[in-house]
């Protein structure tokens, strides 16, 4: 992959002519090697899309100059965009409640070097998993919530988020709902995992409610988070099959599987800056 | 399969001890080789649910005597059953509109003996089918349909089917609902595929809501119908993989490959006597 | 899709710097949109891989000014390349045996309009599926194969291709091994569909070599043919899974599902430019 | 499942009639109710398979008495057989080397009980992983493999065996081959996972080899071990979708998710008795 000599460009603006050839142009003049290039074009949205991976190399390193540079270039064509280099990592909080197999598969890629982040910290509502935190060496804060304190304790955990400089949070089965307030301070950051195919069974007990419809296949679903509960944009979806066997039992086991893929894939994509949202969808740059 | 000369028992009965000793008794005091039997009990919902094929030899056929002695043991146990020669075959009507990718599918099933039934007829409410039907040789009923006539178009349908001595409906992409009346006529034996993966983007135009909504996997429904709308037991479901770059035309032509092969699968289930319906579920002896 | 009014190009060469900016540097300045570009870089055989779609639009049109330059720029990086409107389409021959299922898939995408592509000729060593050419009005051609006359009859078939300008064959399970001499007239351009999943099971009996070892899944893959049997490069690939239920007669009828879908999708991938080949791969451009 | 109160039988024999009456008859007998009934006759192999679950009451208890009657049906049958208490486990070894993905795998579904088995060691030939071991309080014996001492470890790892009373071998990317008379020591109770989709890819460096040939899936196998090399029958396969994007680290990276999975899948099978093995095949009753 080449992660360690290499920058990335996320950038999403109206659609309009030359924008490939201006972009691959800038990068061509300071001598940059293009490595990688997705674009999209979005033409009922009328939306311009791309990632582009280029090797540093002299005049492409991101020194200011080349910063406040494609800033104008930027500008120009009023873009959303980032950039940022290959080995520099997203800073990433875990939020969880009593489940550990959401947890432990960050986790396990993590150590591995397979999850391309840190992760400084891991925030919850109960003290259950905080042996697990241990045993990788992650401090570990636990706010308990009741519908009087919810406010206060995540004006603690925005504060401690601050401190870490998170810039990204993972919800691994937090059983809690985030306040808009909370979301509002992360906009685009939050990534929840949800044991359903959404839009199928949004809200509570999505597996006994899968039970009791009788479908033949159960999901889950990595999305962004937004105000509307289960609505935001997804990331990662993915099913599989169970049949009139299955007790609720069963899918919850099946599910669990499931749902530690599907977050894993998601926050793979999101660190590696592959994810541009626009609206309720998401652009996967793979 | 040696179909040719063998029987298939499927019942149901609230669930008790020693149901399979007992049904296995009667066939093997009657000299039948049971070649396949699957047996499921819910416990949650205390029912038994069985299906035996066996191969036929003298005191095994299907005789009246052998009929009525079932009967009283089934009587007994109080259960919802039949039993059929696995050489006897389903008639079947496909009902549809203008799309003809469904029945091309099933048509071109029957035509290479892949699908055990009969196809006495086809019922539309619109005439574009008929030059596919006349490749295959089955007649083709025109029945066009408004707000004001739909309860008689539907009384001449009736008629027509009991006529041909349908027992089973396929509706095969049909563009209109069917009222009660008529659901009723036909109960547990009409199949539909719907395209979407249920109860996700229940009612029109799903394709469209899945696009809109943004979602990774689009999926295709078999299920038979009631007068809930899309709200009957699943048969059959399967689901596959879109992107960003799809557009709602890319949606619909990839889901026409899974509305074919979905609805074929469960037909095929439905006419080897595999499905038993309890409630809003399905059990699939495979 | 906007198919009506774009060219595309797909081109390889070995890779160095500055490659995307020189092609869509040269595209812009004669005015043309890209509607879609995707690019591959292999750094291991260090070869750079691309396929651009754009709106066609004054000077962006394929005149002979636009293709001499473009020329210019492709032998100046030692490219392969293709350079072709969307509207035109490619001319295939299908060549079939007995089996009707992947031929009756291409015929009906083909008369949907969702194959795009001209199939002026079906060729066959067997009469058997000359009726199901007639449902769709294209010419068959049966071309008995003997050891004795293999050559002298594939150079009859040659003349025929010549002579509808075919571009690409399509082998749908066709049951003839071609000569290394015949193969050499349509480098790249042989498209074969093998009932495995490749490289399991190749030659021969597949299916009854899958059921006899006892595997879970069975496959289909769709490759160009060279002279390697079942060696050329893989275009796409496809699993369902079995059990030990099924027999050898289940397999190949659930197979039948998977083989038409693989060769339709592999064909429609061939036909739309979106592949491009380098030694026993292929990069698709989906 | 209701696990605590039931026992399970497995039995496998030369087809004949009645089979199935004469085996639910001993158990209603007895008082027994069914609650899982699994058949299978293979027509080809003229083999029965059945697997029994019931309900443990009174008479239907395993007495001596109740073993000793079922012995003599069974042999009168000449059959395979196993009985057991469901809530009776399995005792299994683990053999690793360096990768620890497929033992966490296993080790976090012990600790979650989601694995109803025990696992009293695990055996290496590498000190690598032995920490991890200790976070699950397993003790970890090393015996480094040369080529000379082989035959001598692998007694001193037998006698470890004999002395936990395992009879359970799974080997979890274990890097050596075993000798023949281990094999015969634990005949069908050697679990192994191949990094490939066999019979794909057989012996060494599965995805180097995945990665020149340019699949389009790569996949993973567990199968039992016999003396050929990875030929012995097969538990469980799955596949994962790969592209030409995928370096041959990625193939590795995302076959891990895939071996892990393919793994705990067919001990899960293995544990619960659900798998009867017949020459190179397996039957599994899920």
């Amino acid at each position: 992959m080449g992660k360690m000599s290499s920058a990335t460009l996320i950038l999403s603006c109206e659609d309009r002519k030359g924008l490939v050839a201006k972009i691959s142009q800038f990068l061509f003049q300071r001598d940059a090697n293009i490595i990688d290039l997705d674009e999209h074009v979005d033409k009922n949205a009328k939306m311009f899309f791309i990632r582009i991976e280029w090797e540093l190399n002299g005049q492409a390193n991101l020194t200011d100059d080349f910063m406040n540079e494609f800033k104008k270039l930027a500008d120009g064509i009023n873009a959303n965009w980032d950039i940022k280099l290959s080995e520099d990592k997203k800073r990433l909080a875990v939020f969880v409640s009593k489940y550990d197999h959401c947890l432990l598969e960050i986790l396990w890629r993590y150590r591995n070097k397979e999850l391309h982040a840190d992760i400084p910290l891991i925030i919850s509502n109960h003290p259950d998993l905080e042996p697990l935190a241990k045993q990788y060496d992650i401090p570990y804060y636990c706010f308990p919530i009741t519908k009087e304190n919810k406010r206060e304790q995540e004006k603690k955990e925005l504060e401690l988020l601050r401190e870490h400089n998170i810039d990204t949070i993972i919800l691994a089965r937090y059983m809690q709902i985030l306040t808009p307030d909370f979301i509002s301070e992360y906009p685009n950051n939050i990534i929840n995992i949800h044991h359903s195919f959404l839009p199928a069974f949004i809200g509570a007990d999505p597996y006994k409610k899968a039970y009791e419809r009788g479908v033949k296949l159960i999901g889950a679903t990595s999305h962004y988070v937004t105000e509307e509960l289960d609505e935001g944009p997804i990331i990662e979806q993915d099913v599989i099959r169970i049949s009139h066997k299955d007790s609720l039992k069963d899918l919850i086991r099946k599910g669990r599987d499931l749902e530690r893929l599907v977050l894993a894939r998601a926050v793979d994509l999101h660190v590696n800056n592959r994810v541009l949202q626009h609206g309720k969808k998401t652009i996967i740059f793979e």
